[in-house]
């Protein structure tokens, strides 16, 4: 039988503090689309904790959520800059392309999912020709794909160069809670010219959910129109808003990723396979042949092959240190 | 307070057949994107249900589901029928459009939210001209915008002069339950020609959630990538799939839809407006003019006046008759 | 042997004017994609007809230009108000829901192609809801697409009520030059709140080009972007631009629109048929029924029953006073 | 004064067949949207060119033809291959992604701008996956960007193993007569799996027009709506076919392209610059650091670095022997 645990973090339950809230909620008639005193609740709560006077979405889809910020800050004739392996440019299928109407996407280099500064600095300094994609945004993610997580004054480098040439900036946090368990300041974020923000519930250990973070309010003019037209503004919104209030309300969110970070950080320390990228979040990448990885597979342990080569371990709120430490010996004697 | 007990079938809250399937599948790791052993279960539940060997998806947004699928059936350049009051017509905020890159529609009338079999053939029989986007597809919707319910040789009907043209269909069911409460044979649907099915799970009184069918196995090519683009394919599927297994697993699909068309009559059958369509689902349509509405908004009772000037009360699975009583009661004080 | 002269006014050839600044032009090698001398010549011509300091494009297509325009002023979400019989709602095959992503159309009925001011209050008074594409931009038609024409203070009425709502204004300028023969004054786009106009080349009697003008500067940034992204940044300026440069330099392009409007004005008076629309530029519409017509087209005269029942003829730069003479006896003969 | 002969072959003036034709055309009322008689003699000509019962279309721009071709072969969520440089990938402006509503494009390795045939293999052997957008299509050019031409049995070992997945093929043949002018046998191209070509006619020497050829009659369903809903189905279309009359009923067509390869070969063996590419067609790309591209543009000779870092010189049917003589001294004197 087939072990998911360390596939990804969302191969996990969701948490019960999540599910409670939601069963909680499940009671009485609401109005919909969004304007349901839940709805509001749990907008109070990443507001705060975010420390920023913010508009607040709650949507399904963090593929559709990511897709649905760039293409607010890029026109189909613009492009946006994000690290070449982010999950935009990589694992979404072109969604941007479709909600951003053939935008354009500018891979940038940079070790472990970090974009390095000087690339997106040759980036900006191109000059605006019609006959390419021009930058108009970029997007940044946080924890990277890599289990990396930039600080904030790392963000803020790299964000005042995209603000000074008067751009957007998203940041893609389906793993924030764990760049905030690694020491991300979160309240920071709204201080750093982000524009808009996902906030990942999916991956935090809540059913699906995540929060679009909206800080510019000309920005919040019909987005909802958006989202609707986006399959994005769920009539019965209680469902995505209540797992952040048990997430957020309990600090569970961030104890959570807490935890993931430090399974994380035990398995690093069990696995005989050479590291390949700093191991500051939920993630564990090593380096693996694929003799070694089918063996692995043989003995039911179910994880991918990434990008760059290495071998991907993701954990979660569910992640158990008996099953990292049943790991770590499966990793033992495959190696 | 503000009841918006009839404001809408999504206003109640989920039945506990379906919070309790979710909460059951909540256990464990599980594989991502559909491929889990939840949603296996799930699309056999819909298949059996439709005695149909079809594809069954899981996605969040009906908005979506509809969007997608008539993508699928018409290109950019083409037209989807559909009645004029169809819900991808006129509350999807071009969805339709976004989805399906300017796909244009072509609203048809007819009585109570009917298509009208003329003005269908009317349609049909245009010539087919490059300044115009020429018909491609039909979408019709069971049960109706204005809660009447097609029976299967209408259908039949209305299909076989598509598909003898050689175009596709696409049902939305949204209400699908209501309908088929209302005596409309499911396991007709496969027959009847339809290519595309979005099977409502929200308004049935499921946690947000729809499954698409797709009869036609050569759109079901590359339809996951289709969804993923769409941020419509979840990772973590099983919240999706376990409210169908709660659902139609204990016959409570059909069985809450029908105590909703129950409720409808019973409104019906108190108010002392005249009703403006039959009332053959979970939806009664009545004349009332503006002073009487605020008083009724005044009341606390919260409903849309409707495209065709009526105003709308919809039932659920939740509704009480003590509520519709209540109501009742409120509609003969306003009168 | 089939006469098209009356068909449309895009069935003549070019007039001499523009044929021979082509000729003219087609000498040495210049730079591309309109940075070169005959469209910089060009470009002020149309900026001294109009009195306007505006940037200027000259492109292939007036159904791209139009979409492209659309696109610039509405998102995908929103909507553009148009009548109802406009060119871009009916006979460009959704060519503004391909070039705006979905954008949506909004018709407004409206006697002999003018908007009705009080259709157009109406729509204007919509509220904001998210479920619909709300309205974003007016796009009206001079002259209209039943012949007649709009005078600058009703036009000035119309886009007012759209600026006082914040909203963005496109002229479809396909027979503006008509419009000017016919009295409408020029020099006052500019003052109306016009933010993009397009300028009809091939109706006036050019080859195929369009000058796309754009009064509002911010609506210019990148737009040589989104024309090339569009396929209308012509590499070959020149053969758009000097058409334009032989018509407005020698005045043909008024002087030959006021022969082709006397031409629409001679047949009106000489059709025994009864005239539907008010003969103010290049087009007669008359009450005609399908045996009669059908004589018409025996009689080799090739014309098009129009939208709202009547049949169309259409006189051009081309069209002799001895055509309409004929034509005017051999409706005498099928009437 | 700036020389413009060399910086792209797009900068020449039309040749005199085609101007010729052109005029000669411009004469009398014909019906529109290609379906004139001057518009079905040119799709003669282009067939009987290919040896081909092909559908044939004559539109403005190449960069839409291209995209509207790729459109055709590729769904939103799927992908083309080409090579990384291609004309598609690199120039314009993102336009496949518009066409083809985020269409993805993936780029091949491959010396000179052709692809290579193991990067081919390798991208097609990638599994389906949903997070992907998988290859649907592939697109080649010929004459390369880099002025190389792929003989016809090197195409068809390329085609052959996309034709192997069920794929569709898209030829770019912006510079097609350079490439049939270096050898490469038109004649072949119906028979080696090409879905849809564009027929360069602006590079070859004509004002604005491409033929697009859809060999693939499936293909051609409600093409022209297609064309029309992208601003592609010109209503004069016989400024778009004459020009095909002129120049491939004369001879010209292909002539005066080997006119333009004999000038970059003398151009070739006159420039002390270190070539980079088989000079095939009519293109020239030398290694010239910035000093020396600085001296040569301040010498008045205009030409463009090109993505590969080496400098390109383009020759066209209207470059002439003393021009290139003067360049190569030019030349000589900066290196």
């Amino acid at each position: 039988m087939a072990h998911y645990d360390f596939a990804s973090d969302n191969t996990a339950p969701a948490a019960p503090e999540a599910m409670d809230a939601v069963v909680a909620a499940n009671t009485g008639f609401t109005s919909g689309y969004g304007t349901d005193p839940i709805t509001a609740r749990a907008a109070d709560l990443v507001r705060e904790m975010l420390d920023a006077d913010a508009e607040v979405r709650f949507v399904a889809s963090g593929t559709a959520a990511n897709a649905i910020s760039v293409a607010a800050l890029a026109r189909p004739f613009e492009a946006v800059l994000a690290h070449e392996h982010a999950h935009i440019c990589t694992d979404e299928t072109g969604a941007p392309g479709l909600f951003g109407h053939g935008v354009g996407l500018i891979g940038l280099p940079g070790a472990s999912g970090k974009i390095d500064p000087a690339a997106l600095e040759a980036a900006l300094a191109q000059p605006d020709v019609s006959y390419r994609q021009s930058a108009a945004a970029l997007s940044v993610t946080n924890a990277t794909e890599y289990g990396t997580v930039y600080d904030a004054e790392s963000l803020r480098r790299l964000i005042s160069s995209v603000k000074a040439k008067g751009y957007g900036v998203h940041l893609d946090g389906a793993r924030l809670a764990n760049a905030a368990a690694a020491g991300f300041d979160l309240k920071a974020i709204s201080r750093l010219g982000v524009d808009l923000l996902v906030v990942g519930g999916t991956k935090a250990g809540m059913p699906p959910t995540e929060a679009v973070v909206i800080f510019d309010r000309d920005l919040a003019r019909r987005f909802d129109a958006r989202l609707k037209q986006s399959g994005q503004l769920p009539s019965k919104g209680r469902f995505y808003a209540a797992p952040f209030i048990g997430m957020l309300g309990s600090g569970a969110f961030v104890r959570h990723a807490a935890h993931a970070n430090a399974m994380a950080r035990r398995l690093a320390d069990l696995t005989p396979f050479p590291i390949r990228h700093p191991v500051e979040a939920n993630a564990v990448f090593v380096e693996m042949d694929d003799e070694r990885l089918a063996r692995l597979h043989a003995a039911g342990w179910f994880v991918y092959r990434f990008l760059d080569g290495s071998v991907r371990f993701m954990c979660s709120w569910a992640t158990t240190p008996e099953a990292v430490d049943q790991l770590g010996e499966t990793l033992r004697q495959v190696a």
